[in-house]
């Protein structure tokens, strides 16, 4: 049997951004208490929540506090020092679990971990000199992006190589951190599936969202995709087998690229997913909750969609447009509360909702 | 020009409960924080807050504080004490303003208010003494029932009397405070419009929704009522007619009852509204964030409804049901994390979401 969260239990999250702030919110809605652990000062997700522990991840008193304030521990974002893992780790439950983030904090691992799986990734080559990129080079050729394995996102830490003489210019961009060699991909179009998973193993998965990316960085999600009805069962089925494989708990956010070959893994994370958004106004049950129920081992919900729907990120200056976006009637805002606009920060999204085809 | 309150300001509301909790949130999604002013140690609306400043309203300093830290105020009920008002009044703008709280405190003054609108009321007469109910029990007659005029809510400070014999029980119970007897209405349904009105004059209404009571207290609220078209148009538009008179700023909660002669308004509520809890599920824009628009002179979302719902509240021990609840896929919780569960006490609300028929 599984042991349920009660109704006013602490769940402390780790990470006090957007995501953190929107599972605060959700978790509310099911008469938790959210504890939020950030080193930031004004983190969105503080208010949004019950307490906010300010202090830095290897901060071990207060991460000991944070431990004993709350019922069990999940994260925003993966890339969480070990130190604090391990200090946590041995006071409460972490959801989704070690296993999960040792895949998804390193690329390599994360790679490997797929084509073991039997799944489909770009070519790969781990780099760690740049003899390592020549011969990688050799093998996979050009276009394709040198990443450091971690610590990576939305574009920061990577280096397209297009020609011979960008070879040296993107191994020094890594600056000697260890680093992987990605093929590049021929897509047709890029999807991804927020997938959850139940503390006994119950899955399930909201339909596949259609993604454009710019710059790195996620634009727009749409429900429905373009894709068929049988790479829709493809791509759900691939997540489910990722979800198992990890003994996962809580949601997951994969990434895919629809390809002439069938579905390319592109990465996982191991929480709620930008690409999830639309769910706050397409379904009755969001990413948000649907992460918190399994964390708190509550019955998952089955991922119903409702309506048709665009995501669009705000970014930067994007955040001007919230007024003229107010007057749409088709539109539900979203914004995060972060006090300084900078180029390239999420500043919010919305979305747009339209009955369901 | 209207002047619109900056995403990032500070909404401060007075009253922590669940709709303190639920503006909270919504104030959220338009990047605003909230701070809560309420006495009470562990009130639901500080589990999403930013800040909450616990104090009595007849702190002064703590009222200083308070507006020193907020842009607006807002209230999530009605029985605010006037010298709370009157220290924060001098301070920030106080929306809905206190001429709707003056109204709304007293129901003889609202009775009066309504009658002078030319909308129907039960018919009602002021009590000060048991020569003034005698009097006013010959003209009304029984079944009806005595209120106190201030400070009632879900069936408190109520008696009903059926009979002669009753009377006396009646005056006793209301302990001396000025009373209101009001006739009995036999009504076909209860229906409530939540009605709001923006800086600029500006009304927007939600579909009309059908309510139940027992015992005093709101059981469920249906969206499609099963009224007629042009009744439907007479709701929103006696709504628009208070909104208008009150010079009102927020949503406004309107309780009626339908009649063989037509609507006759039960009361007014100078906030969001139990009856109003569908519209989380049911519109892109719920009546929480439609009031945070409202006082921070955002325009105000249009009331669309995309699908029906059945709110039904749970009340004390119905929060038992939660985990069978979760389990309805058509069903959206919203539970308000009160740590007591008592009887008569409202833990939380689901909606039930179809199609749109």
């Amino acid at each position: 049997m599984t042991e349920q969260l009660e109704s006013g239990s602490v769940i402390g999250i780790l990470g006090g951004g957007q995501l953190g702030r929107m599972l605060s919110v959700a978790a509310s809605r099911l008469g938790f208490k959210t504890c939020i652990f950030d080193p930031s000062g004004d983190p969105p997700a503080a208010h949004v929540a019950n307490y906010h522990l300010k202090a830095e991840y290897a901060d071990l008193d207060a991460l000991q506090k944070f431990a004993d304030s709350v019922d069990v521990v999940t994260y925003e974002f993966e890339n969480i020092p070990t130190t604090a893992l391990d200090a946590l780790e041995a006071l409460r439950p972490i959801r989704p679990g070690r296993n999960a983030l040792a895949v998804s904090q390193d690329r390599l691992t994360e790679k490997q971990f797929l084509t073991d799986l039997g799944l489909l990734t770009a070519p790969f080559a781990p780099i760690a000199t740049i003899d390592d990129l020549h011969a990688a080079l050799a093998t996979i050729g050009v276009p394709s992006i040198l990443k450091t394995r971690r610590f990576g996102y939305d574009g920061k830490g990577q280096a397209r190589i297009q020609s011979n003489d960008q070879i040296e210019n993107a191994f020094n961009d890594m600056r000697g951190a260890p680093s992987i060699l990605e093929g590049f991909v021929e897509f047709e179009r890029e999807i991804s599936v927020i997938g959850a998973r139940g503390i006994d193993g119950e899955i399930a998965c909201f339909d596949p969202g259609e993604n454009v990316h710019v710059d790195g960085i996620l634009r727009t999600t749409m429900v429905p995709s373009g894709i068929s009805a049988s790479m829709r069962n493809d791509a759900v089925l691939l997540t489910a087998k990722i979800l198992n494989a990890l003994d996962y708990v809580g949601v997951l956010g994969v990434e895919l690229f629809v390809t002439s070959e069938g579905l390319i893994v592109n990465e996982i994370a191991p929480r709620v997913h930008n690409s999830g958004h639309w769910t706050q106004n397409g379904c009755i049950t969001d990413q948000f909750e649907q992460h918190i129920r399994a964390i708190a081992g509550w019955p998952l919900a089955n991922g119903t969609r409702h309506a048709d729907c665009v995501m669009e990120n705000l970014i930067g200056d994007d955040i001007s447009k919230v007024i003229d976006l107010s007057k749409d009637a088709s539109v539900a805002l979203h914004l995060y509360g972060k006090a300084e606009t900078k180029p390239g920060r999420k500043m919010g999204h919305f979305n747009r909702i339209s009955p369901k085809s």
